[in-house]
């Protein structure tokens, strides 16, 4: 378990330098966990490492943090993407939260033939990401993206970063054996709708050069647990599992 | 998706000879799911493959189902054991259902140092397994076992089946270099509570020869994460997503 508190915050972290903190993380510091002048905090910022600081100045509704030590350094592997077709409500926060403590560094919601939930609430998603980011001790935040079409994503995915389609109707790559020798974070991970993806939709697939279509073994997983499955196996095998 | 409805029962399967569901099992094929004499059911008891089945009579309490032609073998290789510290209500439930995908043959509470809830009930968690492997198409369902002490789980444990501790102490050997060139179905799992496994229930691992402590990455992963992803990577590297 985390030891303490650990914020992540926008500003720039260097010693000596104090950073200011959102309203909202002024009145968690103060009111929730009734800190005062001179309690330290951890912080991290997605690009400075993270820092041991101390509160400088604490009233209802600001605080200023001032950054002592750097623990440690900037120095995580970037991790792979997922693009994840959103599943109920809770499902959708569950996978936020999961690939964000496996390490992925951009969340992309994708709207499919079979996607039965409307539009999702990026600021909602990002929040979850930021919460999962500060309990499990990662050094950065995800990029979570807003909710595009399966065709916008197609179209602007970049050439030279492999997308692996997790395919429930078989035929697919034993995954494992996909990312043997590979780097995670050079990847994407595709998952589908409780549905799965519709014909033409993997008839897509199979003419794209960027695209493998992968598989999970012979049980059928529900949606989320694919999502997680297919980071874990990317950590494990071709990531900072190693 | 699974097509149609698809029920665990107790009784033998064999062509024509019918067999009997339980009072639940009756309702929700009558009154919930509106099934009638001649409709279609899928069946498994863990022993004798997958069957199509039709209603062969039906009442408010009671039905008789004709087994008529096998679909698939009983050909599944045995899965891992996860022995977890049961979390929070919600965590217990979700390590359930998600194991039961992941292919676990047998699950075991643990009341480790650190353990925060009570007893868990067995009844309701093997019913939670059931569901689970009506659902993911698998053709068995994982052993429930009684919640007991990590004093008798260790003392009881087999010598021949090499045990996994998820230990975020770190020091522990990378999980799928761990597994590599293993069997999935002779390993056993043990993941911790939510505070983690306690000083002196590290020393005790230390000393068994069947223990071998693996660590999961970088991330300080939550208890749940953690059993996951052990049997994520199992799966992926040692069984039967091969």
């Amino acid at each position: 378990m985390a030891a303490g508190i650990r914020l992540y915050i926008e500003g720039d972290l260097t010693a000596g330098a104090p950073v200011a903190v959102s309203a909202d993380q002024a009145h968690y510091l103060g009111r929730v966990m009734r800190l005062g002048v001179g309690d330290a905090v951890t912080l991290f910022n997605g690009r400075d490492g993270e820092w041991r600081a101390a509160v400088a100045r604490i009233d209802k509704r600001a605080a200023d943090l001032m950054p002592e030590t750097q623990m440690r350094p900037q120095a995580e592997a970037p991790g792979p993407w997922l693009a994840f077709a959103p599943v109920k409500k809770t499902g959708t926060d569950f996978i936020v939260q999961k690939a964000t403590e496996l390490g992925v560094s951009r969340l992309i919601p994708v709207a499919t033939a079979n996607t039965q939930t409307g539009r999702t609430k990026t600021d909602r998603l990002a929040a979850t990401a930021v919460e999962a980011a500060e309990q499990c001790e990662r050094l950065s935040v995800p990029e979570v993206s807003d909710m595009q079409t399966l065709d916008a994503l197609m179209g602007a995915w970049p050439d030279d970063r492999r997308l692996f389609i997790l395919d429930e109707t078989g035929g697919g790559v034993p995954l494992a054996q996909a990312l043997a020798g590979g780097i995670a974070g050079a990847t994407g991970f595709l998952t589908g709708p409780e549905g799965g993806f519709s014909a033409r939709e993997l008839d897509r697939f199979a003419k794209l050069s960027f695209v493998t279509r992968v598989t999970l073994g012979p049980r059928i997983l529900r949606a989320e647990t694919a999502a997680l499955a297919a980071l874990v196996v990317a950590q494990a095998v071709a990531g900072d599992w190693k």
